[in-house]
């Protein structure tokens, strides 16, 4: 097992967020390390869907993960366990990441050489929406146990992400889950979206979504 | 279809929370009006348990909702076709409810003649945990689906909450969720919590549950 390391980080003192994150994004950039922001609920399977992104791109670029979460080690026990490097961070309450505390998770975790980090934010549909941390891409996660209302509540985080994985799809007929209406309220809100159906249990959907990732970070590194 | 109103209330502009929460128990209590308040993540099932628990107390008691969401209003037309008084709250972007949002909810409900008023918070395990509404008692619901390492990593929200309700049990053969283990980590932070496994779509434990709140509001009444 790697060792990881755990951090209390501090909310920012600044103000201006979106020029820190602009700033970041540049500084990520310039070292060809892109920065995939993963949000969801609780339990929706962000760690169980790290582990097999890590397994599919493992062989191909170097990767780190940065764990959020108000208390606990479990997701950097779990992620450490596969031999990638990871870093816990304890967000001290606070149910998001901003730019200045994403800069201090990637400093505390070392970026040299990776090609692609994972945040991996705090398990919550609100806050982790109104703060831009930095990151290349915005992902999230909604697990069909969910349901289908999700994107009518939670407006703000399914418009500002650029993939939507949709995780737990092997559970589908166990639950009252309408994919038609959840497509149709999510392309309401962000025609752009690409929307990606995973099973993280069984890794189906897992080659569409590393395609995606693979695309994703050539076109950061060639721009 | 019972008609329902929508309120966009705003954030309290007192400090003093804790004080203005036990204001409003207080009087509360002298109008013998129990308030619930009910938290979870997204999805685990809030809406659906209310249903469940209205028809299993509608014959005794007059109840009241309080359904408290960013954006929406999906949840007050599903309780209001219940035929119960209901009203939707939008919380402007946060992600819990203070006493005096609580308070302006109440109002804009309307108490009188109510024996018994669920307030179904935002769907989040972080903030809601943060602040007293003024509620009589405080309930959570864990869904099997979101997994059983939710206590080490939102260790105050299962502090905060008298009773918890173990959700979608019914599933529980399609997911890894060890049950002890789960009861273990929440009795270790919370000695005294009642744990009821529901599952909100079968009907089964909700006659456990009815009777926890049959026992609870007949306490805030004699007490």
């Amino acid at each position: 097992m790697e060792q990881y390391k755990i951090l209390e980080i501090k909310k920012s003192v600044f103000e201006d967020n979106d020029r820190k994150a602009d700033l970041l994004r540049e500084e990520l950039k310039k070292d060809k390390t892109f920065l995939l922001n993963l949000m969801s609920s609780p339990g929706a399977g962000k760690t169980k869907t790290i582990i097999q992104t890590i397994e599919a791109l493992k062989n191909e670029m170097n990767i780190g993960v940065l764990e959020a979460d108000i208390d606990s080690e479990v997701d950097a026990y779990t992620v450490a366990n596969t031999g990638t490097k990871v870093i816990q961070l304890h967000t001290g309450g606070m149910c998001h990441l901003d730019a200045g505390m994403t800069r201090q998770g990637l400093l505390g975790l070392g970026t040299e050489g990776l090609d692609f980090v994972i945040l991996e934010n705090v398990g919550n549909l609100v806050c982790p929406a109104e703060f831009d941390t930095g990151a290349a891409k915005n992902a999230m996660i909604l697990s069909v146990p969910e349901g289908d209302d999700k994107p009518l509540k939670y407006p703000l985080m399914f418009s500002t992400v650029d993939v939507l994985l949709i995780n737990k799809i092997d559970a589908i007929e166990y639950f009252d889950f309408n994919y038609e209406a959840v497509k149709e309220r999510i392309k309401k809100l962000n025609p752009e979206i690409e929307v990606i159906l995973i099973s993280a249990k069984t890794g189906r959907g897992i080659d569409q979504w590393a395609d995606w990732l693979r695309r994703e970070v050539k076109n950061w590194n060639a721009q």
